[in-house]
């Protein structure tokens, strides 16, 4: 046999604690402000929807947050997770490159979204909060959740977009054998959801309408309940840093590391769980691997977007948050890929990228799903179409290999498998999937009024 | 944190060979008979379907037979699979016992299928086949047979049982996704299908109509195509040993020994694959481990069948196997757990069975799923519903040494995840799950007239 596919560490390796790019920016994060009062926001204006140890952690300047026992001991059921060389990939390509990726697919769930949920209701749980809510496109946030609630005996309520609650049953049916209570949003339980049924009774709802929805819940609650978010927030994105921490330990026992690496981005988490930690080596010890975010042509965010303070959600009640934005207002195509149709980025996805840290490149749906199969057919792991943006960038990293006849490392995540994605892969095979640019008028409309 | 979760093994400790407990045995198995002259059949009466390498597996009387590079290459892809403590399930039970499972989940397709799927795909392209035919019920098979037949570059031709190509059409896309030519059965392809529809156009189909379609493209190929079965012969039980040898390893990694090993069977496969090493101790180093296989109570072969000679499909065209038996014309109520509905077993698990090496359970499928669901909440794998018979057991037996305040080593085959089976858990929390018992003068009717 030739040499090794898949490095593994021992779950002794799990990291003890997560990375705060903040300490390292040369520029602290532009301070999110209230719409009201057009002022910073504090503490408090979050204390109804979160625990203070996640907004303390939201702008902690600490390096290193160290990750409590109990949650480390639940990312060991998946944990660390396998970095592949995909030599099989390789060889199709006939590339100089060597290809590495970093598979979150093993977790429960499938995807990398457990990182953050098992944190997040850990430290809810330790100040007393007994329920979650929170809303979910697709279902992989949902899902990751309700597993989590599940490990720390709280209930979990999911505001699912009605459209996927009718055609992705089975991330429901996963919600609710991990005990979750699941509705259709629009909803009748919430005042959001009533009025947006009263004007449009068949809306197919929206991830606007079901984050407001479970932020009322959770906001009317009295403090028993409390809001989760999947993405975006800076405590999210340093939660997923466990990927990028292991990756940097095994391309320590592979003896390379990457000239490239690459990820996905929607709201920014899987991207940055994977890239600050080599972010960081760039900025701290001088080394010079370049960072990219794919991103579909359908939501250009980065590569299409502005920098400038606009609301997180579509229905303009969070706080303004200074981020790469298509406009709160725009709505993405349909792409498969649901967890990248998001108008806005995480703030620190954003600082780096103005900042010339990162760079961006977009991709058309058909591409994308092209890549999905290619690496399919060779490394046997169906991707979900989100981590498929990721593949194709590291494709086309290693065919530029190729034709300049130089070797490189790329490095790229996998964010999640596809198997609960396969009805977008139908329609690929059949010739039926659009390739979506965005509306440049529509955008320019959207973010018309938005200030820097 | 407390101990070891996960026992990981390095892939170069994928097991070198195949165990063959032919060689073990005291008295070697029954002859298979030819129906047609009653005589013991040869390799010419198996060679319009079967590769010459796995005719020869099929009979050989070597204890191992060395696993050849280019499947242990690709077999690294995923392996070896990890052997869990699942601690969290025992404080859930708050037993004395230890629980380990070895779970085969983690597979591109989710089960252990392909583990023999390559071998086999392997074999056949070594002879110059570039095509196989298969059937396949939910698609577990199918997939696995897709895979392995992109990787060697070969085309796969698959008969899905209509209803479940209806119904199932994640498996199909997935098959799709590894260039295979899925079709539902019965189809107008063939003879066997053309008839079967001329009688009954709307026929669901059946197992042994999509094996009767896949055989007689493969017979009537004049050399070209093959036919390959994914469980019951020999030598596919064979090559399911690597899970019981990583196993073994793993049990000295974490110091214990299994005193009861279980897994579930429906022809057989995954149950011999993890069983037939520990069963092999028993014979060879005087080891006491209990081995249990469990089966659904809507088709008890072991526990309620007959060790006589019968027909391994429906149509009864195949050669006559002694095996524990419902009779071929016995059809199994409609179970979730599709790949435990089978009316024989594999003839090497029914001779360790009538030699008194084995033993058996059957359980109802509402106490599978409550098994599958208090294991998902703990263990956050949510399992196929076959594997949840094997935890059913495994919790049984858990209970058992609270009841006794005994401590016991429990280990079971966790084959598979149950993400393409949603469906049934839908049904199982909705309270519409039906308990079947086998009616046994049904059985009666249908083992009338073999022989043993």
């Amino acid at each position: 046999m030739s040499e090794t596919t898949k490095f593994l560490l021992d779950e002794k390796r799990i990291p003890e604690a997560w990375y705060n790019i903040q300490a390292d920016l040369a520029e602290p994060l532009p301070p999110v402000i209230h719409p009201g009062t057009g002022q910073p926001i504090g503490p408090d204006d979050l204390a109804p929807l979160f625990p203070m140890a996640l907004i303390g952690q939201e702008v902690s300047q600490e390096r290193w947050i160290e990750i409590p026992d109990p949650i480390r001991e639940v990312y060991r059921l998946w944990r660390p997770t396998p970095l592949y060389r995909a030599r099989r990939l390789e060889r199709v390509l006939d590339t100089p490159a060597h290809i590495y990726y970093k598979y979150e697919g093993v977790s429960p769930v499938g995807s990398h979204k457990p990182n953050t949920a098992i944190a997040q209701a850990f430290y809810n749980r330790e100040e007393g909060i007994r329920a979650l809510t929170t809303e979910t496109g697709a279902g992989q946030w949902g899902s990751s959740l309700a597993l989590a609630c599940s490990f720390f005996d709280m209930s979990c309520e999911v505001y699912m977009v009605k459209v996927s609650y009718t055609q992705k049953p089975y991330r429901r049916s996963i919600m609710r054998a991990f005990g979750a209570d699941v509705y259709a949003s629009p909803s009748e339980r919430t005042n959001a959801g009533r009025s947006i049924l009263e004007q449009a009774p068949d809306s197919p709802g929206s991830l606007g309408i079901a984050i407001s929805e479970a932020v009322e819940v959770a906001a009317t609650s009295g403090g028993t309940k409390k809001y989760s978010l999947g993405s975006v927030l800076n405590h999210v994105l340093m939660h997923q840093t466990v990927i990028g921490l292991e990756a940097l330990e095994q391309f320590e026992q592979a003896g390379e590391y990457p000239d490239v690496a690459i990820g996905c981005a929607g709201g920014g988490s899987n991207f940055a769980g994977f890239a600050l930690p080599f972010v960081r080596n760039n900025i701290v010890e001088g080394k010079s691997t370049r960072i990219v975010a794919a991103e579909p042509t359908a939501c250009p965010t980065l590569t299409k977007g502005s920098y400038l303070y606009d609301f997180g959600d579509t229905a303009a009640t969070t706080p303004l948050i200074k981020m790469f934005t298509l406009g709160h207002s725009f709505i993405p195509a349909p792409v498969h890929a649901g967890g990248l149709r998001y108008h806005g980025m995480a703030p620190i996805v954003s600082a780096l990228h103005d900042r010339g840290l990162i760079e961006a490149v977009a991709a058309t749906q058909n591409a994308v799903f092209d890549a999905a199969v290619q690496f399919a057919r060779a490394e046997a792991i169906l991707p979900a179409p989100e981590a498929a943006h990721a593949i194709k960038v590291a494709i086309d990293e290693a065919l530029r290999a190729k034709e300049e006849g130089e070797s490189r490392v790329i490095a790229f995540n996998l964010s999640g498998h596809g198997h609960f994605d396969m009805g977008a892969y139908d329609e690929y095979f059949a010739g039926n999937l659009p390739d979506f640019e965005y509306d440049a008028e529509e955008v320019e409309k959207a973010i018309a009024g938005l200030s820097a």
